[in-house]
C-alpha cells in the first residue's frame, strides 16, 4: 500500500518537507501591510522617493485585489508568500520592486506578519468572548431565581440559582478576556528595522512604521526581535485556558442532557439525532469542544518543546510557529462563536432542576448554621444535623416534612422558626453576602457583568 | 479586520464546526476495503445474497475509480466519507445499496476504517525506518576507521570512530521499529460487528471479516470496540520516539556543521544558502525537523487530553483522534525519507575530525587504564593521571610527546610501552569487547546490522 | 516573605542544585545488586581474584543490612548514592574496594541500577492490573444478567450487561499487561561493560553481568547503552495508558454515585462524607484518580523534553530521568491497588440500572431490525421506527405497551412477535454473536478472562 | 520483589493515597495568616467578640511558632495542616477554637492559603529575575564592545557585541517580570467568604478579610471562587516560560563551552570536573538546568490535564494543584539563582570570539549594503557580493585583504572607501538605529535596563 508513498524525487521531497506557503498564503493581507509601512518610513527617512514608494504602494494595492480575487500568480517553487509578493512586485513596476528590501531581512519581515496576525486574531477572540459574555448574561437574567443543586464531588451539596452558576462562567471568560488584552503590549512590538539579526545600517526609523501598522512600540533590541515567539506562547496558552474554560461548561452541558439530570433540552440545530431514537439527541457540538480542548493543549506542547534551549538568533526551527497558531486559532476562534449561539439556545428545565435540589437534602446546612446562631459550636452543630438527617432519611421525609418534636430530639435548640429556615428559597436569599448566590448578590453581579461588557464592546470595536 | 468572521450563519457554522469530510476523504480508499469485507461476510452468512453482494462491489469499484479520478461528486452536506459512499452506492445500483449497512453501524465502522489506515502509515514508518537503517549502515561501514572525539556533556571525552557513532543511532531506530511492529496485533484488530456499541442481533462472523481486511483477529468486546482508540495513542508514542531519536541526529548535524566543528559538509541539495555570503550553508532540513519533533509531542499530548476521562462507548470527542494521527503521519513518514536521503548525501571530513581528537587529550583514559594495569588501584591512577595531564597543559604539549622521564615523574609504573597505549587508533582498537568502539566490534555490530535489515526488509514487503 | 530564601550561600546553593541523593538513595538495593554481578564478573575473567571478589561480595552484604537498619552514614557530600556505597565500602574492607570500579564508569553504572529499578517496578504494575483485572472478573460474575443502559455520548442507546461494560476494562487492561511484557525486552538490556560511553580496555564478559542481574540480553553499542533512555519513555507511557483508563473507570464511578444515576453505592471505607449530609459520599478515591492522570502526563511531558535533540552521550539532563520515573511509579502502582479494592467493594444497585433501561426506549433498534428482518431496507425501518417512538413519546408509553394496531399504523409489516423482540431481556440476549453483549457471548468471554488470568498470575511470579 | 509491596492494609492505603500533609505542611503559615484574616473579619462584623477573637488569634500565634520550633504534634489521622491546626486550637483555647470556622468551609480556606502561597512565590521568582537582569547588565556593560560572531541556523552571519547578545536575554526576563506583575490582579483575589461553594448566610465583609492579607480584592463570584485554578495554571505557564528562556541561555552556555567554539571558561565552582581529564569542565548546572524545563512544561500539562473538563464547583481532583506548583516553584526559584550567580562568574574570551568573528566572512553584509548605497539594486548587490565572496574563498583570503582591483571586476561601483566599511568594529558601529547591534544603541539599553532595574528594585520591596 505505502510502496507508492516511496517514489517521490528527492528534489520534490525536500520541496515539500520546507515548503510553507500554503500555511503562510493566509498572512498576505499581513505582509502587504507591513511592507507598506515600510515603504512609507523609507520614503520619510529619505531612503526611497515619494514618488518610488507611490509605485511600490500602488503595486501592492494591485497584488491585494489579485489575491482577493483569486487570479494571483502562486508559485510554489518561490517558496513562502513573501517571495511570491516580492516576485511580482517586480514584475508590476520593474526593478523598483525590489528597493522595497532596503533595510529589510526575511527575518524581520516574517516577524512582522506574524505578529500583525497573531494580534488581529486575539482581538478576535476576545470579541468572542464579549459574545460569549453576552449570552451568559442573557441566560443568567432569565434565570435569576430558578434553582438548582449546588455541586462539590458532583454531589448534590446546597442550592443555588443557575445564574449564580452560569455568572461563574462569567467570571473565567472575564479573566481570559483581561489576559488577552494584556498580551497585546507585548505582541503588538513590531521588529521591523531589526533586519537579519543585529539591525541595519540605513538610518531606519522604527518606532514611525511601528506607528504605521497600528503598534504602539518598536523593538528594543534586534536579536531579541528576530527570535522572540513568547507572544505566540502567551497566545497558546491564552487560548488553551479558553478551551479550558469551555470544556468545563460542555461537560456540564453533556451530563445536563443526559436524562438521569434532564435540566437541558438541546434545540435541533444544536444537536446530532438518532434517526432510529427521535427521543435522543447527541450533544455533538459540546463532546467536540470538549475533545478540542486537546488541540489546544497540543499546540501549546508543540511550541514549548519547539523553543526549548534555542540559541540566538534566528533558527529555521521557528517556521513551526505559525501551524501552531492557525490550529488554534481556528479552533478557539470557532468555538466561541458555536459556544456563544448554544448557550443563547438552550432550553432549561427548572421542573427538574427543582426535583433534583427536593431530592437531595440540600437544606441540611441551613439547618446545621440556624443551630449556631442558636448557640451551639458549629461542629457539635454539624453533628446534631447529621443524626437529624439520618434519622428523616429513614422515615424517607424530606427535612422540611419533620415535626417539631422529632426535630427537638436531637436538640431542644429547635424552634418553630426553623422550618422558614429550612425553605430552599430562603436559604437562597440569606446567603446575600457579596458574591454569594443569594438574589441581591445575582443581581449586583449581573450589573456588574453589564457595564463590564458595555464599555469592552466599545473599546475592542477600534483597536487593531 | 476580524469583524467579517462573525458573518457567517449559524447552520454554516455548525455544519463546519462538526465536518470531518476535508480529514477523512483521506480514508475512502479504507473504507471501501472495509466495506468490501463486511459485504463478503454477509454472502457467506447468507444474509444478502451472493448476486446482490456482487452488484455492491461493483458499485464500490466504481465509487473507487470515480474518487481516484476526481470525479466523485463529494457533497459536504453529507458530512463525511462514509455517508458520501453510502449515498453514490445507492445512487448507482439503488436500494440494495442501503443493505450494506445491514449489521454495521457508523460506530464500528469509522473504527475499522481508521484501524486499517494506522496499520498501512506504520508500516510505512517501518519501511522508512529500514531504509535510515540502511543508509546508517553504508555509512558506518565508509567511515569504521574515522575517528572523532566521543563526547560526554559536549566536552571531548574519548576518541571513538564515527561508524561507532553512527550504530548507536541504528540501536534506537531498531528498537523504533520493533515497537512499530508489536503494536500492529494492537492495531489489526477488527471492530466490524461490534455495531453501535452491544454487538448485533444478525448472525455476523466478525472473524472472517477480519480476515478480509488481512487482519489477524477481530474484536473481543463490544464496547471496547468501538470507543477503543489506545491503537492511536501507541502509534503518537511511537511516532513521537522516532522523532526523539530524529531531533538529536538533527542537533548532532546542525552542531557538526558549525565551522566550529567543521564534522560535515552539507550538500547542496540538502541545504539553503544565502545569497550574500555563499560559504554559509545552512542545515534548514535539520533545523526544522529537530522543530517538527513538537509536533509529534502535540499530537500525543492533544490525544491524550481527549481520551482522559471519557465514558464509555463512544462519544463524539472521539472524532478528533484523525487529525492527530495524520498530522503526525505526514510528519513522521517525510521526516524519514528526508534524514534516509540526508544521511547517505552527508559529507563528513575525516581531517577535522581527528584535529579534534588531538586537541582534546583524548588519550587520558588510557594512561590511566594503562596504571591500573601496572597495578595501582583505579582513584589513585586517576589522580596521578590528572597530575601528568595538567604538566602536559602547561607545556602545551599532546600526552604523546612527553618524554619517559617527564612521565616518570609522576609515577614509576610508567614504562617504554606507554607510547603505544597513548596511541590513538590502538586506543580505539583495545575497546574491544563486545558493543565497544573497537575495530572489531564495530565490524560485528555492521555485520549484526546488515543481517537484521535483510532480513525484515523481506518480512515487511508482504505485510497488511 | 522571600527574602530568606536568598541567603544561601552561594557552595550550598550549587551542591542543592545538583544533588541526586534524596532521589536516588530509593535505588541502593539496586546499585548493590549490579555492583556484584559486576564483581563476579571481574572473579570470572581473571581480572580480580576470587578472594577479592569474596571480600567484596561480603562488604557489600554488610552495606546492604546497615541501609535496611537504617544505620548506615549518608553523606551528602558524596553526592549520590554510587559514591556514598563506594566510600563505604573502602572504608570497610581497604584499597581493594576502589578495585570494584575497574571496568565500570558512573555512567553505565547508573543506567544499570535505573534499568533494575524500571524493569522492576512495571512488573509490580502488572501484577497491579492482574489483580485489578481478577476484581473486574469477579464483578462481572456477579453481574452477568444486571442490565444498564449502554450511552453513546452519554445518552442512553441500547441495553448491555453490566458485565459486558466492566469487561470492556478487561480489554484495557490487558492491552495495558501485554504492552509492559513487551517493553521488558527493551528494559532488560545491561549496560554495564559500556562505561564512560566507548567501551572499556578490560576483557569484560557483558553477557555474564548481564545474566547476573537477571537480564536476558547485554548492550549493542556502548555509546547507545550510556545514553539510551528510551525504555524510561515507554515505561512512562504505558503507565499514562493506564491512568487514561482508570480515568475513564473512575469518571464513571462518579457519574454513577450521582443520584441523577444512582447505579452505585460507594462502601464507607472508600468515600468520605461530609458531617452534616450523612447521605452524601464523596467519590474522593476515584476524583483524586482521576485528577492524577496529569501526574502521569506530565511526567512523559516533561521527559519527552528532557530528551528532544540531545547529542551523544551522557549528558547532564539525563540525570532528570529518575524524579519522572519515582514520581509515576508511586501513582501507578497505588491507583491500581486503590482501584483493585475498590471495584471489589462497590455495590452496584439493579434496580436503579433498570429503572433507567425502562425509561430510555432502549428497545428501538430491536424495532427497527424486526423490521429490517421482516423485508425493509435498513434506512426505511429506521424512519418507521422514529415515527413509532415518537408516537409512543406522545401517549406516554413505552414502546412495549402499544397496540399491535397502533404499530401497524406505521408499518403493516409488524405481527404478534414483535413483543417478544421488544422485550430487553431478549434483546440483550440476541446479542450473542462474538464479542456482542448476549449472555453467551459473555459467558465466553469470562471464560477467556479467568484462563488469561491464571496463566499470567503464574508467569509474572517468577520474573525479575 | 514486588511481593512486600501488596501487603499494606485497606485502609492505610486509602489514608496513603489521599492524604496531603507532606505537602501543604509547607502551607502553615499562610493557613495561619488566612485565619488570622478571618478572625479579625468576624469580630468587625460582630459575628465573635472582641475578647474571642483576641483569644484565638494568641492560640494561634503559640501554633505557629511550634510549628515554627519543629515541637508542633502533627497528626497524620488530621489528614491535612488546616485540621490539624485547627484542633491544635481547640486544645488549646476550648470550644472556642471551633468558632473559628464560623462562616467558612474548606474549600474557601484552602483556596485562600494556596493563593497567598502562590502570591508569594511568583514574587520571590521575580525578585530572581531582577537578580538576573542585573548580572546580564553587569556583564554587557564588561563586553560592550567585545565582538562574537551573531548567529542564524547556528551559522556565523553577521558580528555583534556581545553586550547586545546578552541584552536579548535581558528582553526575555523583562517580559517575564512583566507577565509575573500582571498576574498578581488574578492571583490576589481572597476567596474567603465563598464557603463551601454558594457563599454564606453570616453577614461576613469578604473586602476586608481580603486587606486583611494584603489582597486588594475579592472574590466576584461564590462558584467561581472554589473552583478557580486559573492562578495556577497561570503561574505554572509563566514557570514555564522562565525556564524557555533560561533553557536557551544553557544551551549557549554549554556550546560556548565545548572547545570547538572556546568563548566561555565556566569557573571551578560551577562546573564538575573529572579526575582523569582536568582540562575537562563540565557544565553540569547549564546542563541540568537546561534539562529541568521538561518539569516545568510537565507541570503545567499536568494540571491543564487536571483541569480540563470539571464540572462545578470542587471536585477533589484539585487536591492535586499544590504538588504542581510546589515542584514547580522549586525548580524556578532555584534556577534563577544559581543563573544569577553564574552568569556573573562567567569568563569569556574575547580572543576567541574574535577569531571566529575573522574566519567566517562577516562583512559579507557590509559589501552588498555599501553596493546599494552606490545604487545597485538590493537583490543585484547580493548577487555581486556573492559573486566577490566566493572569489575571496577560493584565494584564502578575507575580503579585505583583496585589492581594489579584484573587488572592480565584480562591480565597477567599488572604490577606495570600501575598506572602511568592511571593518568589523566600523561594520558594528554603523548598526546604530535603535535596537541594533551598534555601540551608541547598546549604550542606550544598557541605560534603559538599568533605570528598570531601580525602578522595580524598589517597588517588589514592599510588594505582599
Amino acid at each position: 500500500m505505502w510502496a507508492g508513498r516511496f517514489q517521490e524525487s528527492t528534489h520534490e521531497l525536500l520541496q515539500e518537507y520546507t515548503d510553507s506557503l500554503d500555511c503562510d498564503k493566509e498572512f498576505y493581507a499581513q505582509d502587504i501591510q507591513c511592507s507598506r509601512a515600510h515603504a512609507r518610513m523609507l520614503a520619510k527617512q529619505g531612503i526611497l522617493q515619494e514618488s518610488e514608494v507611490e509605485r511600490i504602494l500602488s503595486g501592492l494595492d494591485q497584488i491585494a485585489e489579485e489575491i482577493q480575487q483569486g487570479i494571483f500568480p502562486w508559485r510554489r517553487e518561490l517558496e513562502d508568500v513573501h517571495m511570491n509578493i516580492e516576485q511580482r512586485l517586480t514584475e508590476l513596476i520593474g526593478e523598483l520592486g525590489q528597493k522595497l528590501h532596503t533595510g529589510r531581512s526575511r527575518n524581520d519581515q516574517v516577524a512582522a506578519d506574524f505578529r500583525l496576525f497573531v494580534a488581529q486574531g486575539t482581538q478576535a477572540w476576545s470579541q468572542g468572548l464579549l459574545q460569549l459574555i453576552q449570552g451568559l448574561l442573557e441566560k443568567a437574567q432569565e434565570h435569576s431565581r430558578t434553582l438548582l443543586p449546588g455541586y462539590t464531588h458532583l454531589q448534590p451539596a446546597q442550592p443555588v440559582t443557575l445564574a449564580q452558576h452560569l455568572l461563574a462562567y462569567l467570571q473565567m471568560f472575564k479573566r481570559d478576556y483581561e489576559r488577552l488584552q494584556e498580551s497585546q503590549k507585548r505582541i503588538q512590538v513590531s521588529p521591523l528595522g531589526a533586519a537579519a539579526l543585529a539591525g541595519t545600517t540605513y538610518s531606519l526609523d522604527p518606532e514611525y512604521t511601528a506607528a504605521q501598522i497600528g503598534f504602539p512600540e518598536a523593538f528594543a533590541n534586534s536579536m531579541d526581535a528576530v527570535s522572540d515567539r513568547d507572544f505566540v506562547l502567551e497566545a497558546l496558552f491564552n487560548g488553551s485556558l479558553i478551551m479550558v474554560h469551555l470544556s468545563r461548561l460542555c461537560e456540564e452541558i453533556i451530563l445536563w442532557a443526559n436524562p438521569g439530570f434532564g435540566f437541558v433540552q438541546l434545540p435541533d440545530a444544536f444537536s446530532t439525532g438518532s434517526s432510529i431514537m427521535p427521543q435522543k439527541k447527541n450533544p455533538d457540538l459540546a463532546e467536540l469542544m470538549r475533545g478540542r480542548t486537546g488541540r489546544a493543549y497540543g499546540a501549546l506542547m508543540g511550541m514549548l518543546t519547539m523553543l526549548k534551549a534555542q540559541p540566538l538568533a534566528y533558527n529555521r526551527d521557528l517556521q513551526e510557529d505559525k501551524p501552531y497558531f492557525l490550529e488554534l486559532d481556528r479552533t478557539v476562534f470557532s468555538s466561541l462563536q458555536v459556544m456563544s449561539r448554544l448557550i443563547k439556545a438552550l432550553k432549561f428545565d427548572p421542573q427538574n432542576m427543582r426535583q433534583a435540589v427536593l431530592d437531595g437534602y440540600l437544606n441540611a446546612t441551613e439547618l446545621a448554621d440556624y443551630l449556631v446562631l442558636k448557640g451551639l459550636p458549629f461542629r457539635q452543630a454539624h453533628y446534631v444535623t447529621g443524626q437529624t438527617v439520618a434519622y428523616a432519611e429513614k422515615q424517607a421525609k424530606p427535612l422540611e416534612e419533620l415535626s417539631l418534636e422529632e426535630f427537638q430530639e436531637f436538640s431542644p435548640l429547635v424552634e418553630a422558626d426553623v422550618y422558614k429556615v429550612l425553605d430552599y428559597e430562603t436559604a437562597v436569599a440569606r446567603r446575600d453576602c457579596p458574591g454569594g448566590t443569594g438574589y441581591a448578590s445575582v443581581q449586583y453581579q449581573l450589573a456588574k457583568g453589564w457595564t463590564f461588557l458595555q464599555q469592552h464592546m466599545e473599546n475592542i470595536g477600534g483597536s487593531v
